[in-house]
């Protein structure tokens, strides 16, 4: 069966990023420290069709190599997605040049339409203006069996996991305090949920956490 | 050289203790679920001076005893000794009966001066009302070399870590998402230090995260 698995670093003050988000610093102020983890990692480049022969192996990589294991759609938030708030101008096509990551549909949460985005490598932007439900619908379908990866952010997941519909989050906890941000937990209405600890994993400079999430009542 | 150590279980979203503690929810709504991965524990039972045949051990074990370690003297804030807010009255002698598992000098910080206050086993409650500063100075006498324990709660925390005063904190991670009560970081500013993840230890329903703080600038 198909499940809904979140993925995000956060600083140890619950942030995925930092204060004073722009097109400049899309991670806030201090959030790029929140990755200092991974961008130096051989998996990190490979994931990004690139090719790093310095780059580190270490307990990470097999939790970012897990990130994409079984994976048949995306949603992710349109502050992730970016091209700023409000209806879309201009040919915004995201952060990751002409082959993003993923290699699968991406469903994008966006209160304003837009025609899908076809973009190299088997990666496609949709753009679903209906709500998390619908997004997860759309995703679930074009998933075909597999998992849906919901990339982030912060507020897209406390969303998810609001409603009840999430079924696993892996947290990458940095040993970062920003002091202000883009909280992933702030003000949470977690009543419909518990949360199971799944597993921990020590590496260097981050934990990743991961959780099980069950209904309850 | 003596060094000054934290330790707290805060929930996944930041809290060290649930909303509208009182005397008798003294951690709050839902806040002794920080505490479960604990209780159950044979050292848990035998740090307080009480036998559990049946007690759990598992890798939380060494973690707690680990707390007691090469330790001279603790500081914890009032709240967390409790006996409400304001001048003392009456005789409220903590939460931990008449022989607690402390079994050194421990420095409760008030703005209310109170003679000491011995109890069975060593422990000996030293009322500080000159601040953090004197309170650390005191124990850090009393501990004679050893480490001081800074046993809590949330706010005397963060008042040590802000001041560039903590050496090492060590947080019990628990799976529990509380929505409100006392908050370990919020607001902190956290300019003068860095922290450096030192170890993570995962263990059943808890994971133990332990971080170095440094001082910069």
């Amino acid at each position: 069966m198909s499940r809904l698995r979140a993925t995000i670093s956060i600083s140890l003050d619950g942030f995925g990023a930092g204060p004073d988000q722009s097109l400049e610093t899309p991670l806030g102020v201090g959030g790029e420290r929140l990755h200092d983890w991974a961008t130096g990692l051989a998996v990190f480049a490979e994931m990004h069709g690139e090719d790093n022969p310095e780059g580190e192996v270490n307990a990470s990589s097999d939790v970012i190599r897990g990130w994409w294991d079984n994976v048949g759609a995306g949603i992710m938030g349109r502050n992730m997605f970016g091209g700023g708030p409000g209806p879309w101008e201009g040919d915004w096509r995201g952060w990751w040049g002409d082959d993003p990551p993923y290699h699968v549909p991406v469903f994008v949460l966006t209160h304003h339409p837009r025609e899908p985005l076809k973009m190299e490598g088997d990666t496609t932007f949709h753009f679903v203006t209906g709500g998390i439900e619908e997004a997860l619908e759309r995703a679930t379908g074009a998933a075909d069996g597999k998992d849906v990866w919901l990339m982030g952010g912060a507020s897209a997941i406390r969303q998810y996991l609001e409603a009840g519909l999430l079924d696993e989050i892996e947290i990458s906890l940095t040993p970062v305090l920003l002091g202000g941000g883009e909280s992933l937990f702030a003000g949470v209405d977690a009543s419909g949920v518990e949360l199971e600890q799944a597993r921990a994993v020590e590496a260097p400079g981050v934990t990743h956490l991961k959780y099980r999430v069950n209904r309850v009542g």
